[in-house]
């Protein structure tokens, strides 16, 4: 049981006037507990007041008995496991965490109608914000890891190859680095994919000219990375140059603008001001940066309509792209983590134009 | 708009008493409208009373006027969409999906005191249980394709390969049918991985004596397939032949079993008859299926604590198998469609034993 981390969340609770609150996404029920407990279909919940006292409700499927230091209701299939938990919370306000299926809070409504749900998320949510030093030290590996992983990567590239096979071959890097496992799937993009931001993987194949979009992550005991590098196959023509330049130019100026203080849309208008001076303003069609720890995306956004404030222990992406439609593109990510007087960029893999030999 | 399909809908709100309800989950909204969305962190609803009026509510980045023949209120992310949603409710109860996320029916519950919600999704999953004749076309296509693409998979196994490359293999081949993406991440397991039902595809190397568990699906025109063949790498050994056999007929006694009237719970028994007749009851560890359709896994469960029973119109999976723990492991899954008197098994690979030359 994180008894420091608890207390952190106790007082937002306060501040929020929250007695009680219902805690069930897993990586916040990781965050307090160290256990990772995937529900599926089944109720899985973290019960605390503003005392600090914590219970953990638990299908008895997960055999959580003897591995958590924290009281345990366990419950099985046959019973009903929302008329259980109800049983446990004093009449009043009850946070409920805003992803929790509507199924659970509605029978909780149905079993304690002296219970006024509201959401109760932000306590933990903005607590997960600030990442305390054994967090960092976590986020800072799993980043040069990934950096290791995505050069060995990009030093694999040939022409015939498929996105998919690119993919493939970062998962293997990534799984020699000893990750658990990717962040979120590879994106992979050649050429004219690479200028839709939401391109997914395909069997596309490599060839002469491409720019190459790498945008990958891994997660190191349990804390993810995310970082995207664009290469191109053979010499970059003066446009791509130029595109590349810039936006390697915006990814440094927004990292240079982060320090405490700063609104994350100051941060974003430092990214995207590079972009727009040079009159490629409406080919940057996506937020500067989101937030990222336990899960890939957190809190804060890094967008122009953010009402966030960088302060030291935030970590979150800052990833500025150009995306010329039908022809190329380029982002160049990295991740920053907030310090007391600036920021320290947690990538440390070089952001040189890359030309593959061909 | 799937005007039937509404009315089936409205039918069964009648016999909940459900005079209006909210439908979110995408395949359900899909179901009734034709059309994919896909909300993310956005809300998109469909608003449906009793009279059969829909509305439905979508954020304008969806870029739905001029796309769905329904009526459509957009909203941007500027603006409350659940306050715009709340306006459009009469006094009383207002079903909610299961899976809604808990933010949107808080808030809601905030802006309307005078609305009570309930779980209404039985109202919309028990219709789309039924499977009309355009669906159950669908389906069919859909496990034909399966049926093509496991077995050119099939063809290409080779010793060293890695569990990974043979699931690539498969989405390769899948593709080459026309089908847009899996149903599901390909699972292949080699020997002793076939053992653990829950085994993630990894980089395990293919090798002389393993058993190979092929556990794949596809989506064709939005309806999916879900089948599992299990081959041997060079001779199967004796044991390994007898446990094939025996989850063969388990999956034929399964099948056998399935006519309308039938009750869920017997059809699990009847392929589980097989394998605890020969003394391997205690290493078929799950349930005997699941439903199908839009979604990989739909209602009903076919397992021996379900109380649905078999009516026309219902597809879902016959998948025994036996799993012996460090060694090997088959499994050998088809789905099927309840017909007036019995049923049609929508897979067509054969089920003889496969034995790879090597």
């Amino acid at each position: 049981m994180e008894k420091e981390r608890i207390a952190r969340v106790v007082e937002r609770m306060k501040k929020m006037d929250l007695d009680q609150t219902l805690i069930s996404a897993p990586a916040s029920i990781f965050y307090l507990t160290g256990k990772w407990i995937y529900p599926g279909e089944r109720m899985v919940a973290l019960y605390l007041d503003v005392h600090g006292r914590a219970t953990l409700f638990a299908n008895r499927l997960f055999a959580l008995s003897g591995t958590v230091d924290i009281p345990l209701v366990e419950y099985d299939d046959t019973e009903d496991c929302v008329a259980i938990l109800a049983e446990h919370m004093t009449p009043g306000k009850i946070g409920i965490d805003k992803d929790w299926p509507s199924r659970f809070t509605i029978r909780l409504m149905e079993a304690r109608s002296d219970l006024t749900p509201v959401i109760g998320s932000p306590c933990i949510d903005q607590t997960r914000l600030y990442k305390d030093e054994k967090e960092l030290a976590l986020m800072r590996e799993s980043s040069l890891k990934n950096d290791t992983s995505i050069l060995n990567t990009i030093q694999q590239l040939k022409l015939g190859l498929t996105e998919a096979q690119v993919g493939d071959i970062y998962l293997k890097e990534s799984a020699a680095q000893g990750s658990t496992g990717p962040s979120f799937e590879p994106l992979i993009c050649f050429g004219a994919n690479c200028a839709e931001p939401h391109h997914v993987t395909d069997l596309s194949v490599l060839k002469p000219g491409d720019s190459v979009i790498i945008d990958v992550g891994l997660t190191w005991r349990s804390y993810c990375s995310d970082m995207t590098r664009t290469v191109f196959m053979g010499k970059a023509s003066d446009e791509q140059k130029r595109v590349y330049d810039l936006v390697r130019a915006a990814n440094a100026a927004g990292r240079a603008a982060v320090r405490p203080g700063v609104p994350m849309r100051e941060i974003d208008r430092a990214a995207r001001k590079v972009i727009e001076d040079a009159d490629y303003g409406k080919y940057f069609i996506h937020r500067t940066g989101h937030g990222i720890g336990l899960e890939v995306h957190e809190f804060p956004d890094v967008s122009a309509s953010s009402e966030a404030i960088a302060r030291p222990g935030m970590c979150f992406s800052v990833e500025p792209g150009i995306y010329l439609p039908g022809r190329f593109g380029v982002r160049v990510e990295d991740l920053v983590a907030v310090t007391e007087d600036g920021c320290e960029t947690l990538n440390q893999a070089p952001r040189d134009l890359v030309e593959i030999e061909i």
